[in-house]
């Protein structure tokens, strides 16, 4: 203390270049002016644009996500938005307020204070695959990258809420976007008390990695809700609606729910009261970890190989509850060795008080963690090469552990076992394999697994159980 | 609405008779001169006192626990307090504040206002003799009873703290009771944000039940945090020190944390830097269910039973997370199917405005659920009898599941997987099992399965996996 921070001291973004033409195959549909990077892999077919990058692409990239990587779901054409039509998007909080307010995005960089800080989003849907090759769910299959993370610039909701002046019997806060959808326009809610409450973290934000917003991610004005499944960070924002009730919006009834796994996809198409339920709603992510290296189909040679292999990967928490262990095993579990933990984002609560695009830095007082961590571990190669698998988990502040069993569920949400990666030695090199790839990419242990006949539910990736064979 | 909400709307205390007669075990300890319940099962020894209830007896007492039921974990010997000094105890507010204050119990009822509400205590060992049997911990054998709900009365510390001024740079609110021990008087602290925020529901009590405090349960002023573990309620509350480090008093340090599975006792003995890592010290309790229904030992005679067996038992949520949903298994979780819930805590919020014991009923405003619910759920006598199994498991609103593994650590603490009960078809009765007893008191499958050479870590109760099969 004393000293300046240097900008160094915290992450930049990763070099980023706009994509420049029109993908050929985006140009039949309503999206056909938007230029999009080919590198992300789409997960339901052609449109609606819903993305994410190659694993490795995205791990490679480091803390920040570029915007061009930074993955997307859409649930319709992107509203379109000249530049110069920015400075006056209009966007209004009304309901049950004493002073409803309409202002423009001008307004609301002029007369609110500007924040600067990191906030990792996850899709809900994030590891759905492994789901669907269980058994299938309503949801498309996203792999394991479906997670992203960005410097957002913009102003605490609480900010715009202390103005509006919620009215007692207030409790939620409706948002609504402008992308129009067979259903009306996306939204969903969130509860009062938490957008109130600055160890929450919600902000609109009009900037991601210091450049405008960018179409595909909510040009020119998004909410963004730390620490929440990415469905409620409702982009292209129109409306704040302060209410009684949870919203009614189409999209936060079917869509965004762990309905319990004993419901079916016939029992949940015959019985709406399973939708009705706002219990089965979900708002903090769960505690999820993924491995990054070894990489899919990557390959180890051992003859000349390092004594150790540095395995790494990823973790996030929900809820603004940090990550404080990641725990690696050789032995399906029965024993578990500690990975070391780098939290970048602590790298700007040290930074406080400093500018950047156009924000101030200021997490200083907030013990709350809303972005993902990277691991990683040294494994003695004699010990990698004698495994069948390595395994990561991850537990949080309030020592909530990633199961070892799938919580299968009609829409496929919240998937966080376990991460598995399979090891087998072939002459002289090491082959890992991931559970899966994303969208309908063939690969992956558990297809394999699947079409040996093995059981994928039964919390051994597979093998034969005692009783199994017993009632066999 | 618009009715006055009838007291018998909410559950109001059991029944209960303070206990007028000193154990004859009580006599040569320090504690010679408090009356006890005899029903209380001990759990280290004589003393110091460390007791819970028998679940059945806890379980039928219902919402609320009587004093003389509700679980008791003492670190020495009870500080003596006679009833003319109550109005008189003093305590201070003191550290990093800009008002210090030190005021009476007396000042604190007449100057501050006063709230009744429900909260349940968990002992962050309950639970733990399941560990202790899979491998010696080194914390002392509760069973499923380490848990009690009473009505609380007294003030939120948020409206001490306002008044002390927090000076900036303050981030923990350290406590300190009066009991005197081998390390120094007991202390602990929390967060100070979270102190300050009314949704975390922190108080400083004086009243159980309607009644004053009794000596085993922090006479005459104690702290009650709700959604977290027990051990940072202190009791006999002396002080609470405004500070910008955690505690470090040796009870913070030493007791209530969580140290990675790998870590053994000897290890743990050998390193202290795994206890000065504040990322394992416990605060918010993990979501945990029991079952209290089949009790253990519980005869069933299906001559002549109705048709239907129901199933009962508790479950609570950590860090004021509701319990979304229980499910229960009787196949080793390949099929679940949904448990009733009834969280009497509701009936508090629908009485808002209520006055009681000399406090205000306030928590209509409140979302957090910070009390244990009761679930129950009929199972057809038909599917029970070719079970071998029953288990529970439980979700939060942060759609956090109790896990099928035992996260094993070396103080044993925050023990929650899925809660298992055996099912012995013996003639024509179903005798049921329970995991463990508490105490030394033996019986319960986990020994037996452990004695015929079982895995109990495994995953699968002791049951034989196909790897082992094959490494074996």
């Amino acid at each position: 203390k004393g000293e300046a921070t240097k900008p160094s001291d915290y992450p930049l973004p990763p070099d980023s270049k706009a994509p420049t033409e029109v993908i050929e195959v985006d140009k039949k549909t309503p999206d056909g002016w938007l230029p999009r990077d080919p590198r992300l892999i789409r997960l339901t077919g052609v449109h609606p644009f819903n993305v994410e990058a190659p694993l490795t692409d995205l791990f490679n990239e480091g803390f920040l996500t570029s915007p061009e990587l930074f993955y997307v779901r859409n649930h319709g054409a992107v509203p379109q938005v000249q530049d110069e039509e920015i400075p006056d998007w209009e966007f209004s909080i009304e309901g049950l307020v004493e002073n409803p307010i309409t202002l423009t995005l001008k307004d609301l960089i002029a007369g609110y204070p500007q924040i600067t800080c990191p906030i990792t989003l996850v899709c809900a849907g994030n590891r759905r695959k492994e789901q669907n090759v269980v058994r299938k769910t309503k949801g498309f299959s996203w792999g394991a990258a479906g997670v992203s993370t960005a410097l957002w610039t913009g102003t605490m909701m609480q900010e715009l809420l202390k103005v509006a002046k919620p009215k007692r019997g207030a409790r939620y806060v409706c948002m609504e976007g402008a992308d129009k959808l067979p259903n009306g326009y996306y939204g969903t809610s969130v509860k009062l008390n938490w957008a109130m409450d600055p160890n929450r973290g919600m902000m609109l934000a009009h900037k991601m990695n210091g450049e405008m917003l960018r179409p595909d991610h909510g040009k020119p004005l998004r909410a963004v809700i730390p620490g929440q499944i990415g469905g409620r960070s409702v982009k292209w924002l129109k409306k704040l609606i302060i209410t009684d009730k949870p919203s009614d919006n189409w999209y936060h009834i079917y869509d965004n729910r762990v309905l319990p796994t004993s419901v079916s996809p016939e029992e949940s198409a015959n019985n709406q009261a399973w939708w009705m339920d706002e219990r089965y709603a979900i708002f903090d992510l769960s505690c999820n970890s993924a491995i990054a290296y070894p990489a899919h189909e990557e390959q180890l040679c051992l003859v000349g190989a390092p004594e150790f292999y540095r395995a790494k990967g990823y973790a996030y928490g929900g809820g603004g509850r940090r990550i404080t262990r990641v725990e690696v095993t050789l032995d399906k579990g029965k024993t578990w060795r500690l990975a070391n933990i780098d939290y970048a984002e602590d790298r700007y609560r040290e930074a406080a008080g400093t500018e950047l695009f156009g924000g101030t830095i200021d997490m200083e007082w907030r013990e709350a963690s809303f972005c993902w961590c990277f691991w990683n571990i040294d494994i003695p190669l004699a010990e990698l090469r004698d495994a069948k698998d390595i395994f990561v988990r991850c537990m949080d502040e309030s020592m909530t552990i990633q199961p070892r069993d799938m919580y299968w569920s009609v829409l496929g949400m919240m998937n966080n076992p376990w991460f598995r990666v399979t090891i087998s030695l072939e002459k002289d090199y090491l082959r890992f394999e991931h559970p899966t790839q994303p969208a309908l990419i063939p690969g992956g242990w558990m297809e394999r697994v699947k079409a040996a006949g093995g059981n994928l539910a039964n919390g051994y990736w597979g093998e034969k159980i005692g009783s199994e064979d017993a009632e066999g």
